[in-house]
């Protein structure tokens, strides 16, 4: 990823700033300036003249016992931000150039109640599942791969009552049949950060999925690589997770989750993070 | 506010890498580095560098066709925002420097269903109005003028399912009867951008109220004044009701809300914005 790469200093006040902000960010208590001096390792004199510029901007707030907290201009841009990234175009930018998986069937889901809604899809000739999936299209949550990392988000629970009626009739004779065995299902989905589903949708297909966390590091959408369930499947079998589980990362990190406080978090969600 | 004043530069880089962030968030179409240069009236290369800075921060993400979004980074300061403050401890802080109301009762309340909540609040010997607000207390919102303010951010429909089983029990001779009349005083809240409770809830009080508005312009609390109904309070009205004003819209500046956006919207919120 390009923005990863290490570059020469372009702008050192700037740079600063951010990373004024950021230690106030993730500070437990509210810092002074001289807390941030030591914390950046520059004068006190030049950290004052930043912070000045901060509180004038109204990125910062200094309060009353001369400390400092952030200040409301950033919601203006989290504002933005939220409304100028949209999980499915950045699926879109990113699932040929970056995936790892040239050609294989990967889609994008929503949660709704027991099913999920397919917003985005990549469907592939060289994958050969014998399946073709389109934006719109609904899957029951307990046999979908993308459905069953959601389902991994929710205490067993809210699980036994939004199944209160049973789960769904089966699709196949590999379909998840009861309560238990769903549960006993995402409790392996929790432990390995992803998901699966062998044969559950259709026979001869195989499904592996992680969840796309948002800002507040909570699942907005499943992304899942599709193939059938021959030899080479069966091979590249941690090739593909490795893969999913890399562009739920990827995904999730653009959409603003904070992919360090997730880590070790459980909830099938994003098992690899990229961050460093 | 000491943040307002003018001071000479601090640090240019950090003001304009500021400014770019903030002509993007605004942007309704995605902008170029000539764009930018343009706008901000710099050199391209000054510009480059800056936007280079802010891509590596991950402020900034480049689009594949050259322009640019805001990135990820500002949820993280966004959230952390959101975690420090606490609009009953703004309220605290801003209660007595600025409020032009020495001595007067203020109190904050938040919406539950038909009652709101006092969540804060600073009673006053010289307003005199024989009541006093303890947090914790709660008060039928039909008749506070709080509450009136919430529930002006609310449609006629929803306010017709919400007292679907009529209006509390009236505490005074002065307590609004019936839903038509409420939806009647709504209506003038809107119009008004303030609320008011003249002896609703206890005789000879008279309380004037506002929304506070959150990152997103919605009203999470609502602050009044109150005080009793005698001469001087009824000579004073214009500049009591500006005061609530004043400080609904300094609390919902302080929590991120965007009172340029609110400007016009209606709502019993935020009347005259303090933003230039």
């Amino acid at each position: 990823m390009s923005s990863r790469e290490t570059k020469p200093h372009q702008s050192p006040a700037l740079e600063r700033g951010a990373r004024i902000l950021d230690i106030v960010a993730r500070s437990r208590t509210f810092l002074s300036l001289s807390d941030l001096s030591r914390e950046l390792k520059i004068a006190r004199s030049s950290v004052h003249s930043l912070c000045q510029t901060l509180v004038n901007l109204e990125l910062l707030i200094r309060r009353s016992d001369h400390t400092f907290q952030l200040g409301p201009h950033v919601m203006r841009w989290s504002n933005a931000f939220t409304l100028q990234s949209d999980v499915a175009t950045e699926f879109a930018a990113i699932w040929d150039q970056e995936t790892g998986l040239p050609g294989a069937t990967i889609t994008l889901t929503v949660q709704d109640g027991v099913e999920v809604v397919y917003i985005a899809a990549r469907n592939s000739e060289r994958s050969r599942t014998g399946m073709e999936f389109r934006v719109g299209m609904r899957l029951p949550a307990a046999f979908t791969a993308t459905g069953k990392a959601f389902l991994s988000h929710m205490s067993d629970y809210e699980i036994r009552r939004l199944y209160a009626q049973g789960l769904p009739e089966a699709r196949t004779p590999h379909s998840v049949r009861t309560v238990d065995n769903l549960l006993a299902e995402l409790r392996d989905i929790r432990r390995d950060g992803y998901s699966c589903d062998e044969e559950q949708i259709a026979e001869g297909m195989v499904c592996f999925g992680a969840t796309v966390l948002d800002s507040r590091n909570r699942p907005i959408a499943g992304v899942a690589v599709s193939l059938s369930m021959d030899a080479e499947a069966v091979a590249e079998r941690g090739t593909i997770i490795e893969n999913v589980l890399q562009m739920a990362a990827r995904l999730s990190h653009r959409m603003g989750a904070d992919l360090s406080a997730a880590a070790g978090g459980g909830g099938g969600g994003v098992g690899s993070p990229l961050q460093k």
